[in-house]
């Protein structure tokens, strides 16, 4: 554990891709499956080959760059992400895995080290899931969460096909889409959250991913004039999404640290400033660590919407749209990644995913963990995300230890 | 007082009417100044003809239908309203009021009762506001709110001039609007709220038109993923949203049973069900009868959102966009109407309106009055606006006597 990853070609390989694809305001465009991302695949193929890497593309375009290890029969230690952004993106967010991984690579080869396993530098297609949904598509079908008959046929804004588009790009390799095996699986990802920068910690060291559980809610009151209808006659869909707004906050305060719940989308109806609503919308998003918790959060959501409903004379309709149970990662990787952590002297703290990353596909073949580094304010999927060097060597060096220990680690 | 207008004679005015622009679900669209709108012109034209009345179209296209009185010099107390609609509009709203003045005439002529002032049938061009913004535009010409100059250049959705549309239909007369000189003004009107009906009186005797500011508010936070960003580190624009609605509410109750309080538009930003809000833009509409109460619920609105927005971290800018000031009817005319209903043992109630009429731009240039009849359950701007012909012939009858009592009141 004595190789140090080197900081300013890491931080320069960064900056040279972030020229692919770049922004006015210093961000990145390069979705998916597009001329650009083809740019910065052949610069991540070029480069790897460069490192000596053999670099093998499944049938849905995901990208494995293999160092060989002692043992050529093992199935690779693969560590990466995504290079695929939203519009308007960041640089860092996925960028910082693949490429904290080349440097893995080169820095492995710097200092001749040798591993039992492969190590193999991962770059998952579409990962953003903005060009096409859903999000983790590629790593889904590795996984066999999704087929590959389903990835195929998602279509873009302008009705292309993923396959047309992989096929166009010259990325849709030979190999089956989950022939491909590993051994075990590390990222580094930045936070896109602020908790790390306001705890003043270097690394976060990642335990699982939190549950989360979407719902839509339809309040529908009485719409009626502004100017004519009393307050005590008003049966007003508006002031039940402001209660059920406010509710869904405290139903997150009192299920503690790890909860957050929120209201990002509303709409009201019919939409006039002089009609009061007789309808609204609106999205819930819960999320807790704790399946338990989880459901007791969604208990009391659906008592105080009754409630609230009640209270306003409000018919309401609380589907659940969408639920992803909470998953611990691989506790052999947690553990690699705390200590190689602590072995460079970087303050740590172990924290659970608010976000899904291709990590929660892979954790279902691999035994798999995640490296957080802080991200500046916690904006991500912006242009105005960032990191500083020593984030970024501070996560590669951090997932260059906890690689080599995984590798005595693991079969 | 013995002549009582005759309720089946109003009632198949109105239905005949109705079938002039009706939709399928027994409304009426019947916009400004559309071929509809000279269509039932026209039949008021020749209705009113037909009642020995003399009709003059002024040159923003309000016509005034006189039926003499024995002081010819004196100048007429006006009745009437509009019957112009919304898109998928009601049959009652504005139409009651100008039909409801034809059955005046009707009656007065069956029981050959001579008045002292002439009386004149009055249907203002443009109460809606639908098709050319804003509204009540010619009775605001006729009382030198807006000029004629302005009026005549509002255009629809399809650039066409107010103008020309008023030439192409035949409605733009020779006497200069403002010219006519009125003793009075009475309109009959439906409620368009839930008032009377909850309240089961047949008649709301209008002392006033209520005071009402507009405002738009913007609150910023700052935009965060909703999976990580913990409760404790957001600055959620919706959450700051939710309690201005809340406060909104909370003022107008508050400020007592004529104040009112509505959002009736929310947007947050950047609509995002996993994001929380960095932005969220809502309308406050508050509305009351007097000027010091609407000044102190502003006061308390202010206060208010400074409040929530310090709590939570959020930036807020409150604009007041509009403003109405609050207006009294002439003590005359509310006199009338109110003696008018107790003589034909009408139950009453005085109230202010909330909605805006022609009559609040009359009042301007002469003594005023209005009259409400209950509408179902407050329903109004509607296909499903209704009232019953009893609601309808107590107006008529109470519009009647409250003209007549005017006669004797007014010079």
């Amino acid at each position: 554990m004595d190789a140090k990853v080197n900081g300013e070609r890491l931080w320069a390989a960064i900056m040279e891709t972030a020229a692919i694809g770049r922004t006015p305001n210093g961000g990145i465009t390069r979705l998916t499956l597009t001329d650009l991302d083809r740019q910065v695949r052949d610069w991540l193929h070029a480069a790897c080959e460069a490192a000596e890497c053999r670099v093998i593309v499944d049938d849905m375009g995901n990208m494995f760059a293999r160092r060989e290890g002692r043992r050529h029969e093992a199935a690779p230690i693969a560590i990466g992400s995504h290079l695929d952004t939203q519009p308007r993106g960041g640089k860092f967010d996925g960028v910082l895995g693949v490429l904290a991984a080349l440097e893995v690579v080169r820095t492995l080869n710097d200092n001749r080290t040798e591993t039992d396993h492969p190590i193999e530098v991962v770059n998952w297609t579409n990962e953003e899931g903005a060009r096409f949904a859903p999000a983790m598509l590629a790593s889904g079908v590795f996984a066999g969460v999704f087929s590959k008959a389903y990835a195929y046929a998602r279509t873009d804004a302008d009705g292309r096909r993923l396959e047309d588009e992989l096929e166009r790009i010259g990325y849709r390799g030979e190999e089956p889409c989950g022939e491909h095996k590993i051994a075990g699986y590390l990222e580094l990802h930045i936070e896109q959250g602020p908790v790390l920068e306001a705890a003043g910690r270097d690394i976060g060291v990642v335990t699982g991913v939190q549950g989360m559980r979407w719902f839509d809610l339809d309040l529908e009151g009485f719409a009626g004039h502004a100017g004519t209808t009393p307050m005590a006659l008003r049966r007003d869909a508006m002031v039940g999404a402001a209660r059920v707004i406010e509710a869904v906050r405290e139903i997150a305060l009192e299920a503690g640290d790890q909860a957050v719940g929120t209201t990002g989308v509303i709409r009201a109806e019919p939409e006039s400033r002089n009609v009061v609503a007789g309808g609204a919308h609106l999205t819930i998003d819960l999320r807790h660590p704790d399946a338990e918790v989880l459901e007791r959060m969604e208990v009391r959501l659906r008592e105080r919407i009754d409630s609230i409903a009640r209270d306003l004379g409000l018919e309401q309709d609380l589907k659940q749209i969408w639920e992803s149970a909470p998953m611990a990662f691989d506790p052999r990787c947690v553990d690699s990644v705390r200590r190689a952590a602590e072995a460079n002297g970087f303050t740590f703290r172990e924290m659970t995913s608010g976000a899904g990353h291709d990590a929660v596909y892979a954790s279902r073949v691999a035994p798999t963990g995640m490296i957080f580094v802080p991200c500046e304010k916690g904006v991500s999927h912006n242009e105005a995300e960032n990191i500083t060097p020593e984030n970024a060597v501070a996560g590669a060096q951090t997932l260059l230890d906890a690689a080599l220990l995984l590798d005595d680690v693991l079969d």
